[in-house]
């Protein structure tokens, strides 16, 4: 089997390139997905493809659902939905992708610094394992699907 | 048809009370639901109830999994959901009540300030309505039950 | 069983209350629902309830996707759907609302004159049965439930 | 991945091959599915194939049937439904495969002139963007697929 | 809990009211359902209620679809399906409705005399129980709901 | 798009046949799946393998239940179900496995003698065709996938 | 919300009684569902119904399909799933019910005392909450739907 | 088709070697899946990956969650599963997969001595085969898919 994981959420540090990486030299047969992780482009994908919009409201809204044929699709086609939370931002998009991994049955790896923990409390509990470092989420995926 | 509405989200404002009054005062037939708002019953029910563990981590989760017993059910047997965003704390509980509601195919109205806009872009996406204030979520509530 | 039975479509004759009453002096336990059949109020719900858009664009946009919490809760929760095609208009809500109960199991019954089966053969192919009068929808809900 | 899109609605222009040709030019790896736009082959294949019939009525519902073997097996691989709504016609069938993928939970993308929008609202509302031109669709693709 | 009992298949014996009588006679909250037993009046519904057809196939069709209004609904509905099989006609649409109840997650009861036990093997395969008289459904029925 | 078609049914004639070579000769990518066809091995599969039954009932049902690994496999995977009914024998398994493949959304190909009509009417009511020979049954394949 | 509890597991000892109780004292609208209890009845129920059966392997599996119809309609039915391990006997149908229960998406609580913690942790791993003792289970109730 | 057999269970005898080598040399296209077999890796994986914990419960409950993403991710691409019970350890997670399968409706083949029938006669009235030894299975297998 080709395993298909997805890894949503924080976009400002190289953890995916970290996972990549380690899973990769583990010689591990594993198609990684994302959402687009260029903030500009993601931010303005509304306006650049479909026409500005006068209000913040309206562009945010178009570029999101643009954005949502993305992360939806690739999200419904994941294996395993990997969620990394940071110490920036609100995030809220982590969390919504979060929830609505769960309640598409995707087994769900959290990813995130202890001092998170009680503000993740219910996301963490519907995880299937809670990471606090790439190299534990690489040793989870080498587990999961070599054994070892 | 009586129709049922899971409110999600903050909960150290009476918001939830406001939509409930308003809703009530027009007569309609709807039953609210919500989590266990009372914080500290929230947080200390896996102690509690199954006894005391020493690291915060598996407290957290004790409790997170037993409030999702009541969370998920509830949700599950909502019409609407409505989740509403504060100023203050992550509430990526909300945010993975959200993505949680979307994916179990029901009608999200999300209430928040309009400073929120950009950081709940892709919540508000997914959303079948965006409200300022609860007496919208109320007019909206009243229009979709009663036409008016 | 008390079934339940939405009506969509036209809105600008009185074939719903034509199949409401011819329904009820059939002495049946049939619940009717429908969307709003208020066109003014339907096309101004969004603004009037959160505030005026300056682009008709969006403003259609708050408008129906504050329609489509009602069409979809009350369309996912029917036994049957009836759809009505007219001479005028488009209507493409209500081919949109077959497409969806069709997907969603729902018998689809649909009325309309014999002069549009050309254009409407896809979702006619659909339907459980294609009626051209109010009278004959009463029959087909009569012999469905009482069996004469 | 290799993304299936499938391309419903209008079949008098050349809007299919506009997209196709530029998502090729992308380079993108997109398969593309369409129902059958001979529209005479489409309107006789019941009678084609099984014998003919007397009444219109049953031609067209043979022809319908056949065609929607075709047209619901394809939406239902697809990733993505893009549906074109032209000036000519009814076509109440490109509405109702909008209805019946966005129910069957796949992103809707629609594509027709700004004149179309107040009688395509309901559509659209359920649509994750609404393109004027096969170029913004291309758009579209291209960033949902390569995130530029 | 109100248990629902669909009872699909033959039309020519008493069997149906013999189990509820059994069933009403333990004082059991069960509600029947059955498909249109008159037998004349399910064939003739399609040219009664919209028109007659000069082709007996259309006829037949016109009937059986409204009539699938009936079935399919009241099979959804069901808590456990009864299947009759007598010795007389083909009964295809009784071996249909078994293997859409089966499908459709309901428990499945075959009701038959046992020379038929091999040209029902499938069927009966497919059951959670094959009984061979009314007396036994009614024992299966009353067991499984007051554990006597 | 690779089409996968299940060929249920009779299994007395060449039909199979006819139809996987005719589909062949138009040289479209279609993989044919069917049951067990060698009518003593289905009869016996459970008694050989897995030991001897004194009751005929128990050696129907054990092979029968072995035979649905199968069948329910392959119909689960097609994208289209054709169920070809003969003048001899009850075959309640071909209208079981009709029955089931409908309640899973697959697009049902009926194939019978015209003299069946009134017979397989419910059957041919969920059909998305009703042919009369194996030509048919290919004509609609080859125009379902390659449009002419 | 009248709470539709299910229990499963264990037969030899009081704990349903206990939480009924403890459930009834706090005056919560809780209805409780279990299997048949008398293990004898459940042992026989194909026997007597059905016939006798000459080797034990149908014998059990005749009764325990009929049980199924039971055991199965009222999972489906429940809201949240309890099962109970006891010391003795391998109790393989409680650990088939919890998994049962959770592939259906039921919040499942187990029940049983410490030292089976290692035998029962991927049980466990897949539940809302472990429990030790009834009282807790109604902790758990008493929590769950009155918030205290 | 590329079969995919999971095979779940007893992990201390070389039935699955058995299995796959009979089914080698029967020149079948099968992927066989399973859990990880290494007992000590499979119970230490939890705290191998992500940190010791003080508490069996929890370290019990980390690997048993970190186990179920690969067993509940292959379990839910299997087509048929095979739960195999030996005569020692409770083997609660092989009946809890048995459940879980049949719920996510895989075909279900149960293999244990005949003297565990009436302990597992749950488990084995929802299997679609009951076999003793790994030759049996592999006959199965061979039956299923080849047809003899």
């Amino acid at each position: 089997m080709n395993w298909k994981i997805y890894l949503s959420g924080e976009i400002h540090t190289d953890w995916r390139e970290q996972i990549e990486q380690g899973v990769k030299q583990a010689g591990l047969a594993v198609r990684f997905y994302s959402p687009v992780t260029d903030h500009q482009a993601s931010d303005d994908c509304g306006d650049n493809i479909l026409g500005q919009e006068d209000k913040p409201f309206w562009k945010d809204h178009k570029a999101s659902k643009i954005n949502s044929i993305r992360t939806r699709s690739l999200i419904d086609k994941a294996d395993v939905v990997v969620v990394r939370f940071g110490e920036k931002y609100r995030q809220w998009n982590a969390a919504f992708d979060a929830g609505y991994a769960v309640a598409m049955r995707k087994p769900l790896i959290t990813l995130h610094d202890p001092d998170l923990t009680h503000a993740l409390k219910e996301v963490d509990a519907a995880a299937s394992a809670v990471a606090q470092t790439p190299e534990q989420v690489v040793g989870i995926i080498k587990y999961v699907i070599a054994g070892t």
